[in-house]
């Protein structure tokens, strides 16, 4: 039996709001349209955070609204706190995420309150979600190391997890925001996070900083894993964290667990249409490292 | 305690025989110290191939004459026949290397030999080396792929590698020469190399063609592989293999390796400057994943 890969795209929301340019709406349709149409399933669709701090997002309503409903498609809305997750459901969101830095520095950093604010906001934001029949993801960033602090005690982290966890989340996002683990580091975490709370509510979001990329990602897998965040084309980074450039991304992971043998539903060679159509709109992108070769992909052999 | 991973530089070799400028041997004298001062002490260091056929190796007597003799150093150099192991006998050599490929397509096309002809040089070259004294390192290319062939068959890998070892290689160089396998078939057969041959006799090589040579590399890491092949800067090919781009990187390897705990005697700052250097001379070089975020590293954290 071939086993299942779940991959959730997030170049639309940690990918684009990190962009010098600003998408349209129309534009960002068409980027979902191209990822779609290449079989992925799973959205983060935008976020709920200021317009003003992040204008690549001001548009996160109309977007949401003109988004296809199917109940094959997956979309979580990034919320900042209680006012944003007001402003999600008045959108018509059907799936929240919330991210809880697990160190001081950051959370101070990035939303301005402390751990313990924080923590307390995120928890009453995913007990209203489940309330109100809406799916919750919970990201605990800075989870293997933080800009400010250092190292991540996984002690720490995993008070931070049950917290999110028995509050509702359906979803708990271990997230390297910095691209600062190493495989050591995401075995142990993920093997303890599996047994905890079982692989249907854990998922890996791992950045491509220091190309480990998909060595973290396979790493996790063998752990047993089976949710992964992506980006098209490596886009991302986190505004507020110094050095979390580029997710790893969604090109690299559907190539590798296609071919081990995963079904991800996802197709790589229409997966790179999308990375075209990031490029082309943001000038910028980068693409995987699997790009260039598979630009100038020899004749395969049979 | 802490457990040890050599590396084997091959960017002498390697890397230097599919660039574009032929570096001069004061050159690769210069890129040998600076990787020396960073902590490798296992060289590939030249190939007595036909210079006609690899000009940017012709000075493989000379270059050899003047590398420092010193019993914590180990030079291998590529033979590609009986004439080749006379020259490299004559020039001083302590160590070689024969390659094997394991399908007929990529024997003709690399040396114009079948493949029972070349396994049978190969023996020939790897029974006099230990009967003289020297250290024998056998490579089985196309491992998992061949650019002609397709997937090779594990028990064809199986069966040359047992003919190398006991031709008596202590060195069995498993190489993924058109960096086309996954994770998973690293796996199956290293562990499988480890089990029959000890990871004292088993080193793996790998191209970084897909964006997955930390990821493999990781993966027979963790298979128990002990000995890893790398490049300074990525360097590398195989002229007659299409698509062989880029070995991995040593610097990628490096970091990855010290960050987990791994003893790998070798300076990742140090390296640095090598890979400068190469850049340099080369004005090509490309650089491995990790030397974007060296190079803009923000302040550690404590």
């Amino acid at each position: 039996m071939t086993e299942r890969i779940l991959i959730n795209e997030v170049g639309l929301r940690d990918g684009l709001q990190n962009q010098p340019s600003i998408l349209s709406t129309d534009q960002k349709l068409a980027l979902f349209h191209t990822l779609r149409a290449a079989g992925i399933r799973d959205f983060e669709a935008t976020s709920f955070v200021s317009p003003k701090h992040v204008p690549q997002l001001a548009d996160a309503a109309e977007f949401l609204r003109l988004l296809p409903q199917d109940r094959s498609l997956r979309y979580t809305c990034l919320i900042p706190n209680e006012r944003g997750y007001e402003r999600a459901l008045a959108a018509g969101a059907t799936g929240i995420a919330v991210v809880l830095s697990a160190t001081e520095g950051l959370n101070q950093k990035n939303i301005g309150m402390s751990l313990v604010q924080a923590t307390e906001v995120c928890e009453r934001v995913v007990r209203r979600a489940k309330d109100e029949g809406l799916f919750a993801r919970a990201y605990i960033a800075a989870a293997f190391a933080c800009p400010f602090e250092g190292l991540t005690p996984p002690r720490v982290l995993f008070e931070l997890l049950d917290r999110m966890r028995t509050a509702g989340a359906d979803e708990l996002a271990i997230a390297d925001t910095i691209g600062a683990a190493n495989p050591r580091q995401v075995k142990d975490v993920f093997q303890e996070a599996i047994n905890r709370y079982d692989d249907s509510h854990v998922a890996a979001h791992f950045h491509d900083t220091r190309g480990l990329g998909t060595a973290l990602a396979w790493t996790a897998a063998e752990a047993g894993v089976r949710r992964f965040d992506s980006s098209i084309a490596g886009l991302g980074g986190c505004p507020f964290a110094p050095g979390a450039s580029g997710n790893v991304a969604t090109e690299d992971l559907v190539f590798m667990f296609n071919d081990v043998g995963f079904e991800t539903g996802i197709d790589f060679n229409a997966l790179l249409a999308a990375v075209g159509t990031a490029a082309t709109m943001l000038q910028a992108a980068r693409g995987g490292h699997i790009v260039p070769w598979a630009r100038s992909r020899p004749q395969a052999a049979e």
